[in-house]
C-alpha cells in the first residue's frame, strides 16, 4: 500500500574529520522516502527551488517516489544546511541554515494522496505536521519524528502531535529533554501517556527500543566498522521501517519489529557514504542479507 | 562443574545521590562469585583480615560458594572503597581506598581448587592473574576481566593475559582505551586478534557484544526503570555467564550467548539495589523469567 511521507528537502553541505561533500541531497523526507522506497511506492510532499537539480528529481523517480507532491517554486532557492561533524561523530554543529523557499512551505496534500494508508509526519515545524492530520481520510497508520529545536520551540504542539499518531520516534536525548525523565525506560512509558500506542526511542549506534503497552523490543544497530556521514541516519531508519510496514499492509507488533530491524539495516548502510550516496546502489537483496544477519546476531 | 574464581573481597561505602550503604560487602569475586552461585559451586580465591564480617562469610556459604581458598589474615583489615556516584550513575569517582590485606595479596590455589575445569580471573592486577594461570592445571575455559587502571599502567600484561584466556571482557571505555580504537567493531577484531578466542564488550544500560571469528552476538541490557546502585554490574555478568558454562559444562558459542543474557539478568537485577542486598533473595526462578522476557524482547 502506497505510503506518504510530508518533510523537508534540501542541500546539504556536509564537513566531517575525514572527508566533505557540498551541495549534497539532504532533508528529512529525502532520505526517508528513498528508505522506504525499497519497500513500497512513496508519495512525498515537500518543498524545493527551481534551483533543485534535475538528478536528485531523477534520483527519487528511480527510487520508487511520486513526485507529484514535490511544490518547485519558480525562481525559489532549495532550503540548505551546513553542518560539522565532531570527532567520533559524537555531536555535530549547524555552521549555516538558510530555510529559502522551505520558510514559506505549507504542506498541501493532493487530492490523489489524501487516502493514502501509511502516512509519515518526517521532522517538520509540528504546527505542519498537524496540518497534514487535518488533510488526510482515514490514515490506517500515522508516525512521526520530531527534534530537539521543536520540543524547545514548541512543546505542547508535539504534544498534541503525540496524542494524534500511532507511533513516534525520538532520538535519546529528544526523549530525555521532552519526558524529562533520564531513565529510557519510563520516558518511553511516558510517550506512550501521551497518547502514541508505539513510541521508539533511537540510540544511535546502540540501537533503539519500541515501547507498546506493556511489551518492549530491543533492536541492536546494524554494527558497522566504519561511518563516513551519519546524517539522515534517523530518517532512513523510520523511513525503512514505515516503507516496510506499507508493503506489509499490516500494523501489527511483530510487523513493527520487523520493520524496525529493516529500518536499522538501512539506516546502517546509509552511513557507509556520504549523503544518499550508499542507497543509489544498495540492493533489496542486500536488505535482506542484512537482515538475516541481524537475526543470526540477535539469537540466543 | 565447578568454577575457580580469583579476585578482591572488600568492604564498600557507597554514595549515591539518593542514598547511601556503609560497611557492605564489595570486591570484584563477591559480585562475581554470589551471581556465579545461582548456577554452580563456586570456588573463591582470595584474602581478607579478621574484621570481614561473620554474616558475610554466612552469606557466601548460603550462596553455593566454598571458602577454603579464601585467607583470612589475623590482625589484618579488609580491603577498603570509598566510591561516590555522579547524577544518573554516569561517572563515579573514587574517595578513599584503602588495600590492607589486599596489598600482600599473592593467590595460592588450593591443590583441591587446582583442577576446577572452569576459571575465572576477576578484575585484579594482571600480574596475580597471570600467576593464577601457572598454578592451575589444564582448565577447559578460562575468562578474565580488567579495569583502566591496569591498562594504563600495565598494558603489556594485560595483553600477555588476553593471549592466554578464552575470553576477555571490558567496557566500552576500557576496549577503547586498550585498542586505541573509538569503533567497538574494530576494537573488538584487536582483542580477538591478541589471541582471546572471544572477547565481550560491555556497554552498560546499552548491553554488551560478544566477538568471536567472523561472528557478532549482540545482547541488550534487561531494561530498568529505576538504578540504585550500578556497583558490581559487570562483576554480576560475568561471574553469571561464567556459571552458567560451568553448569552446562559446554564452552560453544550459543552456550556462551545464553550465559551472556543470564549474566546481564543477574547483572540487572543486582543494581536495582545496594551492594549484593538484591542477590540475597533473588531466586533462580526470578533470573529464568527474566531470561524469558530477554527471549520475548529480542524476537522479531
Amino acid at each position: 500500500m502506497p505510503l506518504l511521507i510530508v518533510g523537508s528537502v534540501g542541500i546539504d553541505d556536509i564537513i566531517t574529520e575525514h572527508g566533505e561533500a557540498r551541495g549534497v541531497l539532504g532533508g528529512s523526507s529525502s532520505y526517508a522516502s528513498i528508505s522506504a522506497g525499497f519497500f513500497d511506492r512513496v508519495n512525498l510532499v515537500g518543498i524545493v527551488g527551481d534551483d533543485f537539480p534535475r538528478e536528485y528529481l531523477d534520483l527519487y523517480k528511480k527510487k520508487n517516489i511520486d513526485l507529484s507532491g514535490l511544490e518547485i517554486i519558480p525562481g525559489g532557492k532549495t532550503f540548505r544546511w551546513t553542518g560539522k561533524y565532531h570527532e567520533n561523530f559524537n555531536s555535530r554543529d549547524t555552521l549555516e541554515i538558510h530555510l529559502n523557499v522551505f520558510e514559506t512551505f505549507r504542506p498541501k496534500i493532493p487530492a490523489a494522496y489524501s487516502k493514502t494508508p501509511y502516512v509519515l509526519l518526517s521532522n517538520i515545524d509540528p504546527d505542519l505536521q498537524l496540518s497534514v492530520l487535518e488533510q488526510v481520510k482515514s490514515p490506517r497508520f500515522i508516525a512521526a519524528d520530531t527534534m530537539d529545536l521543536w520540543i524547545n520551540l514548541k512543546k505542547n504542539k508535539v504534544k498534541e502531535l503525540i496524542s494524534r499518531v500511532d507511533l513516534i520516534v525520538m532520538n535519546e536525548e529528544e526523549a530525555v529533554k521532552y519526558t524529562g525523565e533520564s531513565n529510557l525506560v519510563r520516558a518511553g512509558r511516558t510517550l506512550l501517556n501521551d497518547g502514541a500506542a508505539f513510541a521508539v526511542i533511537k540510540k544511535g549506534s546502540h540501537g533503539a527500543i519500541l515501547f507498546s503497552g506493556k511489551s518492549m523490543f530491543q533492536a541492536p544497530a546494524y554494527p558497522l566498522d566504519k561511518v563516513v556521514d551519519p546524517t539522515g541516519a534517523g530518517d532512513c531508519f523510520i523511513g525503512g521501517l514505515m516503507g516496510y510496514l506499507a508493503k506489509s499492509g499490516k500494523t501489527d507488533l511483530a510487523s513493527i519489529r520487523k520493520g524496525i530491524v529493516y529500518g536499522s539495516v538501512i539506516a546502517a548502510s546509509n552511513v557507509e557514504d556520504f549523503s544518499l550516496n550508499r542507497l543509489k546502489t544498495l540492493t533489496r537483496k542486500s536488505v535482506e542479507k542484512r537482515y538475516r544477519e541481524m537475526r543470526e546476531m540477535t539469537k540466543f
